[in-house]
């Protein structure tokens, strides 16, 4: 809807609310589900999302006297400028470098004495092999004392979050946002028990069911449905009752940090949840099950599809990388935990480690043949 | 120096004159000289740079309204983070898509109607190429107004700069800095007879005999020597006469436009200077003769030196790439032509069009085998 407004009306759609002389800058969401959509924003737009994305950090711990090693794609990515706006209004001090120089990266970190590094949960797994394989160094030695999540699911996976916190000697705490609304809504405070809610003058929440639309009211400890959001201080491209897809748990009672507002857990995005005979599966929740057998698996999987689901005929086939450690029945051993956790048949093919593809953006967990 | 102080002192040196909590910002320079070094901007220091770069640009023809696609790598790099923020302090549009991504960087102009795109002479070099024969797109019907390019020689030099503005079909001006000091200090006006310089309340301007270092006074129509700067308005890693091994000729008399300020072309580096048998020769100059053969030529050429020079023996060894059109007895026409114009003997071999590296960033000139 938003790719048909931007290509009758390009280039910010029918939806652009501000005249693009007021538009200070365009970003384009990386486009999951196909297309990429630009997104422009004025200058006061620029100012807003600096101030939340801030909050969100200041939740998660960045103080001023941090060093943010920025291990996170900057270019038409909302998660570059944005993010480098909000650090420098916090007070801590930015290493711009992105990524795509990952040694660069590390070196930085190592002169610099870095204590946080941001980056996507499959970035932070890449980089700490990089470090211990390339570079014969230990990251848990490198002093970061905080890896801050985002941008694709992972961080909130608890094998994958211990990995991450292992290999770097450090804290991993998750935010979770939407390209065409903010860089970042929602996250974790030291109590690590859901993402805090951290704009609501910002945006409108509301949790929806994901078949009928209709409202979910808040009025149980726990709700679980689809994040649906609405704009309420935005001046270009403000959304109305926006459909994030992003599938989440909300926990409606108070923190043990003291914040009192909603928490959320990201489940998947509504497009990724596989069904085998009337079962949803989440790949991130099979990634959960691959990754708490580390170090025998690297904790790299690929689900292979046959055809666009949700539906799927068991068994569900996953290409998991055999890791360093490596014991006796590995792939059975996976199965019979992928069936005891998830409730659905599983065949693991085990391929050699560095087959499946890393990433330095958004980690790929399931691969569609569609014929 | 400044790499030994930043040894001794990390990561800013002892020449840091302020704490790193004040620190918003650490870049990095690109080291042309060998390894990088770190600069530390505070707030006001970011804001300076911010407001002396939006001044270096609207010299250029950037405006309220003005679509800027921004193809300059973000990330370390000084005109990452500090040309962004210039450009939405102007009021213009910012595209920051940087370079990585050649492809969507060209789409994006299209979809968005940019009319200025600010790159290396390089990339927009190598842009246009792409857009032509891997997208089918002629890079003139774009709607790109302006080229504004800097970060290497190239833009100064008359046969690449009227190469970019064929391809592209715009006017291209260029801007020069140095990532030590500054992104911009001088830029170019409409009248582009050398760039003015922007910036007399944030560095003083000194040119001295590079053998000898005494300044040379301002009192001819046109001098020539080494740029020296000293910073005025730094919070943090000031700079006391640093000699920026900039090669330039200063124009000190008034400019077309109106501006009375001193205005410089830079014609090398000091590292890159050749001397055969008594005659200084600068790569970028030979480049210059070499893009006059396009279309016969590509452009693209590399010299190859012996030793670290700056003497090499004759004849200057030369590889060019023939382009589309080379035509009959194309190596010893250009070897003729180097002479006429450079007074040196050249040995100009042809190779096929592709050969030689193409680089997103500074393009590199020479190629010294040290043995």
């Amino acid at each position: 809807e938003l790719r048909e407004s931007q290509r009758r009306n390009p280039p910010l759609g029918s939806h652009a609310a501000a005249p693009m002389e007021d538009v200070v800058r365009v970003h384009a969401s990386s486009g999951t589900t196909g297309t990429p959509s630009f997104i422009g924003l004025t200058a006061y737009d620029a100012s807003r999302w600096s101030e939340c994305i801030a909050r969100s950090y200041w939740a998660q711990g960045l103080r001023p006297g941090s060093v943010f090693a920025m291990g996170l794609s900057i270019g038409f990515f909302v998660g570059g400028l944005p993010v480098a706006a909000a650090v420098e209004a916090v007070g801590a001090t930015l290493l711009p470098i992105g990524t795509g120089a990952s040694d660069r990266l590390i070196a930085a970190i190592r002169a610099t004495k870095a204590d946080v590094l941001a980056t996507t949960p499959s970035y932070a797994i890449y980089l700490a092999e990089l470090a211990r394989e390339e570079m014969g160094l230990d990251p848990a030695a490198l002093g970061i004392r905080r890896v801050m999540v985002g941008a694709e699911p992972g961080g909130g996976v608890p094998a994958i979050r211990a990995q991450i916190e292992e290999s770097w000697g450090a804290r991993c705490t998750e935010a979770i946002g939407i390209a065409d609304l903010i860089t970042i809504h929602s996250a974790e405070c030291e109590a690590r028990d859901g993402c805090h809610f951290m704009v609501p003058d910002y945006l409108i929440m509301e949790i929806v069911d994901p078949e009928t639309g209709a409202v979910i009211p808040p009025d149980r400890p726990e709700i679980e449905g689809e994040l649906v959001f609405t704009h309420i201080d935005r001046e270009c491209n403000p959304m109305l009752r926006f459909r994030t897809r992003d599938r989440v748990i909300v926990k409606t009672g108070p923190c043990a940090c003291g914040r009192t507002g909603p928490r959320l857990r990201c489940i998947g995005r509504a497009d990724d949840m596989l069904i085998l005979r009337g079962v949803n599966v989440w790949p991130s929740a099979v990634r959960d099950v691959v990754a708490g057998f580390h170090p025998e698996a690297t904790g790299e999987m690929l689900i292979r599809v046959d055809g666009e689901g949700p539906k799927v005929d068991p068994p569900l086939r996953v290409r998991v990388e055999a890791g360093s450690a490596a014991g006796e029945g590995l792939a059975v051993r996976i199965e019979q935990a992928i069936r005891a956790r998830l409730i659905v048949q599983a065949r693991v093919e085990l391929v050699p480690r560095g087959v499946l593809p890393r990433t330095e953006m958004k980690a790929k967990l399931v691969e569609r043949n569609i014929s």
